[in-house]
Formats: structure tokens, sequence, C-alpha cells
């Protein structure tokens, strides 16, 4: 059985290690997360896990199991993240860590040894950072950290191969981290929407991740004197971006109705230039973020937001001056056998389950790439997420890392 | 005579004193600043005229005129300023001040010596600068620097006081700076606007300064997660933010075409909260930027727009947080007197003038609460300013530097 009051404690304890004055900020590659990861390694080793830092820079706690030695029936995994957006949450990431750690000292407690061996992850950087690429340590256990996203660079210059170095990851061997010895790969996380509160469900099995695209795109018109430019002579920039950003709005709101699964689109990043209150905008940049289950529609709404670009631009007598698709992420399927596991552990505790989509990004992506891999969510009040106020009841987390555990039992004894 | 050849080669000095790798910058209160006027400094006293910083911060540099101690006519002044914005040009400012040099030097060359005391002004800080506030040392001039603007702060949070006493001003003695001796205040400025050139014009009279309103405005909606929040129940403050701008964008073109003088209304600073590339804005800002000749359609025009942000918020699902009017300036109308002389001065070299509005503010607006004041303008290329672009021929400076010096010998005559 789960300590659902450990459980808790472990948790209240991450979310004090954070920047003080931007509670609950854990940024990868900074020193609060190194703290977070040293405080990580005391509590994986209380358990017995041998802990490593893989080349991608992954923490990774291992517990032997009866039959590696033998006839290897493979590595049974879980985890999730500890690092966290900026005001970022004590329950994103943190709380996949943190349950299987609780799974594995339930196991503990009950003197089970698993057949599988089980290794529990700490994933480097699943947030975008300062370097622009999410998901990083699992990119790397999935093969998928190429020369061009090494030579991605944060702060002071720094390139994502010389950040990975430094926290303990080893670029050199990157092509170690590479993993096809694991056998299943589940991963707690919290619903970081509004479903499961809404319908009053304690876990939701992951059916899939939604697809994500980034676009950016920039207008170019021309700059002029706000006093002197005469309103019958301007070619605003910001006006075509106004434009656009409705028009795509609507759009996306239709997508989204279609029947086609899961689908959002958003502009969360504009930059006016150059920005000064004196100066009609000469130029504007804005990066729109698109998931999508359904791949067809994804690029049927990325073509249709080019026309849109066009349009506004040529509404506005300015430019649509680039218009490119950043990154792609394909969606990702869960793997049948492992869902099933899930709603089979949740059914037979009579806890309440449904199926859902993740709109939201995680390493179980890259994992489906070289594993079998499923995800169990728990509820997030009011859908909140990536913010100070992201909460889920203790009740709630135990039951997930209840389930977890449960279906970690299954998948050793299949 | 205008030694045009000299003034052109202290434009081409001035435009030399630049950060280097952002021509033509000398943002007022840095090192590069200092380092413009020490030029001026040398120059002036080159000129026989006696130089000193003001409580205000203002350089004046003064030749007594042969009234000054019996029955003393006031001092007849001139000038410009000689900060930019950022990127700001080569003659925005600058032109005047050493155009005004022209002028004395032209005086001095023919052996004149004037009735009137007269000054040559290098006002402090006409442009926005980082401590939020414009025409610095000419509101000092007007006694219109009071505590609220005192206590502006700027880079590392020195107040605009503090930053005033640094470079030479003595703000404990700011009423010594106050002018109620001044008989006539003449400035030469670039256009910065298109007209002049479009209709072959030499020169502008300027008949008055719109007004300037700044009004801060903020859209709140609900942050929430870009690949988890569902279409249907967003509350995107961008999207109210677009609305607005379109919306009042299309009221300030009917109101430009109303025929009740200038006006013209620019969004050119826009903030997007939190501005992550996964998150759905859960607050946005802007300024506005609105100017008038006509203070009642300015006052029609902002009501206006208070209720198209209700309007816009209502739509989205947002709240109009705040709508704020952080700045005010009235219109100015220059001196009749002045711009009869402006007028006789080109007429009588048969240099072609036209009557026309200044949509940019200047320093003439405080200037002109104290003493008649008007302005002079020199065609701009392609209307424009604060840019590198920024462009006034040769022909023209002198053109306009040789009304300014008719100007002030008929004003010395009167
Ligand atoms: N789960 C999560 O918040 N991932 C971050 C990447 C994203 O979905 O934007
Ligand atoms: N003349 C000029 O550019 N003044 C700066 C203040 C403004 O008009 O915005």
């Amino acid at each position: 059985e789960i300590d659902a009051d450990r459980l808790w404690a472990d948790i209240e304890a991450l979310a004090a290690i954070t920047d003080p004055d931007r509670p609950y900020t854990r940024r990868s590659f900074s020193a609060r997360f190194l703290e977070g990861r040293d405080w990580l390694i005391r509590a994986f080793e209380a358990e017995g896990l041998a802990c490593r830092i893989d080349a991608a820079g992954n923490l990774i706690g291992r517990l032997e199991g009866t039959e590696a030695a033998a006839a290897d029936p493979g590595v049974l995994m879980t985890g999730s993240h500890s690092d966290t957006v900026p005001d970022g949450g004590r329950f994103d990431g943190i709380g996949g860590v943190l349950a299987g750690l609780a799974a594995i000292r339930a196991m503990r407690a009950a003197g089970y040894t698993p057949r599988h061996t089980i290794e529990l992850v700490d994933f480097l950087a699943e947030e975008p950072s300062e370097w622009g690429l999410s998901c990083v340590g699992s990119r790397g256990m999935a093969g998928a950290l190429g020369e061009k996203e090494l030579a991605l660079t944060g702060p002071g210059g720094e390139t994502l191969a010389d950040a990975i170095d430094r926290i303990g990851g080893n670029v050199a061997e990157l092509k170690s981290a590479r993993r096809d010895d694991i056998t299943g790969f589940v991963e707690l996380h919290i619903e970081q929407g509004p479903v499961l509160e809404a319908e009053g469900i304690a876990l939701g099995v992951v059916t899939g991740i939604a697809g994500i695209s980034r676009v950016k795109l920039a207008f170019e018109g021309e700059a002029g004197h706000a006093g002197t430019t005469l309103m019958s002579m301007r070619a605003d920039a910001s006006m075509a971006l106004a434009r656009f950003q409705l028009r795509m709005r609507d759009a996306a709101v239709a997508a989204a109705a279609a029947g086609r699964g899961h689908f959002v689109a958003t502009i969360g990043v504009v930059n006016i230039l150059p920005g000064g209150a004196n100066v009609v905008p000469g130029r504007t940049e804005a990066i729109i973020d698109i998931r999508a289950e359904d791949t067809a529609l994804m690029n049927e709404q990325v073509e249709l937001y080019r026309q849109f670009g066009e349009a506004a631009a040529e509404m506005e007598g300015c430019r649509l001056k680039s218009f490119e698709r950043i990154s792609n992420v394909a969606p990702a399927a869960c793997a049948p056998g492992l869902r099933a596991a899930i709603s089979q552990a949740a059914g037979e505790r009579q806890v309440s389950t449904r199926d859902l989509a993740s709109g939201a990004g995680h390493d179980t992506v890259f994992l489906s790439q070289v594993a079998p891999a499923a995800m169990i969510f728990v509820p997030s009040r009011k859908g909140q997420s990536h913010c100070p106020e992201e909460w889920t009841d203790p009740a709630q987390m135990a039951q997930g890392a209840t389930c977890l555990l449960d279906t970690l039992l299954l998948a050793d004894k299949a």
C-alpha cells in the first residue's frame, strides 16, 4: 500500500526547493534544479536504488530485478521530470517522480522483489527552457537529440551540449543514453486540464498525446513617428497581427468543434518593434502553438493560417515577412497493453477512470518511440497548471500513486 | 549670411558622437550625451557665448545684448535639443541647436551686436527617456517640473532629480530655471512628417503643436496551458486587445478625416503576459499615444476608446482591468507675431513656405507657456524620423538656418 502521508511530505519537501521570490520554480540547468536533484538522489538511495546520471543528463535510480541476470525480461521504467516553468507548479513533473518513488517504497515495505529491473527516472529539462527545447532527456533516451538541438544556445551563449555536460551528462557518449531494453514505461502526471474535475472522475487513462507544432511569423510594415505619420499613410504591422490573431482563433474554434480529436491553437508570444510609445510599429513577430491529435487537421490549419497571414498583411499594406514551422512533434499513441493494465488496476480498487487525450506534451511522447508507453492522469483543480495555484489533493495523488504501483505489479507479472 | 559648409560640418561632427553600434544615438543622461554637450560647450565658447547649465540641466550659451544693462528688452532665445531616441537621427533636435549656432556665427561675422541678449539653448532630455518623461529641460523653464516628475525613476532606480543633478543641474534651486524674461523663442526643427517634401515647399511655419495624451490600458482574462485549455473555455486577454486595436484604429481614421485638425492615435507598446509560447495570455497591457489639435476631439476619442475597451473585454470573456490617462499635454499655439516674422523673413528671400501643424511634441510647447514662441520646420526626406534614415539636405538646412537668422534679426529690431 502507498504511504500517502509520506508521498505528501515528499511533495512539500520539493515545493520548498524553489527560487524564494518565485514559487514554485526550479528551472532546468539552474542551481535550484541541481539542489532538487540532490534531494532526489538521497531519497532514491534511501529506498535502495542505485543512482546514476545517464549521458543525456537523466537521473536514474535502479532496482535490480530477480531475473536481470538470467533471461532478462527488460526494464520497467516509471518517472517524470523535476524541472518547472517559471512560477510553475508543485505537481507538474515532480508528482510523477515522487509517485514512482512511493510505489517502489511500497514494494520494499511489502518485501516484494520485482521480476523486472525497475528504473525510476527524473528526465532532464522536460519544460521549454532558455535553450528553447523541451523533453531534452527523453529525446536523448529515444536517440532524438541531434547536432541541431545540441547546438542551441542558452544564457551566456552556453550550448545545450555544454549545459548537459555541466549538470552531469556526457554528450560525447550520447549514444549510450539511447534505450532498447525498456519493456514498459508508465508516467503519472497531473492532467493540467479541466476534464477529470469537471466530470468527477478520479483518474485519466491517456489514449495519446497531441502533436505540437510551433510556427513563428513576422509582419513587416513601415515604422514611423506616431505624431506625424498620418492615419491615411500608415502600414502598421501590429494591425496586420491583430487581424491575423482574430481570424486564426475563429478557425481554431471551428477546428476544435470538427470532431477530429483534440485541437487548440494559441499565440502566447508577441513582439512589437521597435516598441516605443511614440513609434508606429514597423514589425511584429509572434509564435503560434498548435496541438492536434489528427496530423492532417494540424497541417490543414497551418496552411490556412499562412493564407490568413498573407491576407491580413495585404489588407494593412504590410508584408508577411516570414511564416516558418520552427518545430513539430508528431502525436503519440499510448500502448494498448499498458492502457488496459491501468484500467484494470483502477477497476480492481473501484476507482473511476476515463480515457482522454493529452493536449500537453510529455516525456512519454519520446519514450513511446522506443518502448510501449502509457500515462496516468490525476485531476488538476480548475484545470490550472504552470502557475502557483496548480493543485491536486493529497488523496488524489495517493490514488494515482496506488494505480501506478498496481500497474507496475501487473506489468511485472506479465 | 549663414556659412552652410560650416553648419553641415557641425552636423557631421555631432553625428559622429554616437553609440558606435547604434547610430545615431545619444540618449539623454548618458555618457555619450555628455560627450556631445562637451563638444557643444567648446563650440558655443568659440563663438563668444558664455556657457552655463541651468538648474533644470539645460545648456545655455549667452551673448549679451547692447541694451541688457539699460532698458532691458528681454532675452531672445533659440535652440532645441541634442539628445536622441535609440537609433535616432542626425537632425532631430541637434539640427535646431546647430542652426542657432550658425545664426550667431553669422551675426558675429557681420559684426552685428544685437540689441537683445541672445541665448542659445540645448534643452535637456526632450525625447522620452528611460525616466518616462519628455521635454524635461523645457518643462523646467516653464516651471512645470513638479515633485511627481522629479520622483520618476530610471536605470538602477536613479530618480529624475538625481539624474538632473548628476549631469550638472541643481534641483534644489529648480525655481531659478523658471523664466519670465524671454521676449521671444524660435525653434528650428525637422518636420518629421511628409508634407513639405510632398508639396515641394522649402519651409514650414508652424501654427501650433498638437496636444498629446497617453492612455495605459490592461485587459485581464485567464492564463492557461496552451495544450489543455479548450478553445471553448478560453478568456484570452490578447484577443480582447486585438479586437480593441482594430476598432480604435478605425475610429482614429474617421477622426482624422473629420476636418477638426491634425489627429492620430497609435499603439506602439504592447505587453503579453505571462509571455510563454505554451501559455494562453492572461493579461495584456498597451499604451495608446493620441495627438490632436482639437482638445474636444481628443477627449471624445479617449472616451470612445474606453467604451471600445469595455466592449472588447466583454466579447472575449475578459475584463478591462484598467484604462488610465497617464499623461496629457495640451495643444500649444505659436505666437502670431513670430509666425509673421518667419513668413516675412522667408518671403524677403523668395523662399516658399506653408503653414502647418506639428503632430510631434517639441520644447516649444513648454516655452510657449512663458514666452511668445514659434517654430520653423525644414523638410524630412520621406517624412522619416527617429531612425538612421532620417535626412534633410545640406541646402535645406542652410535655408532653414538663414530663415532663423533673419527671424532673430527682425525680432531684435521689433
Ligand atoms: N506537460 C507540459 O506542461 N509540458 C510542457 C510542454 C507543453 O506541453 O507545452
Ligand atoms: N519631436 C519629437 O520627436 N518629439 C518627441 C516626442 C513626441 O512627439 O513623441
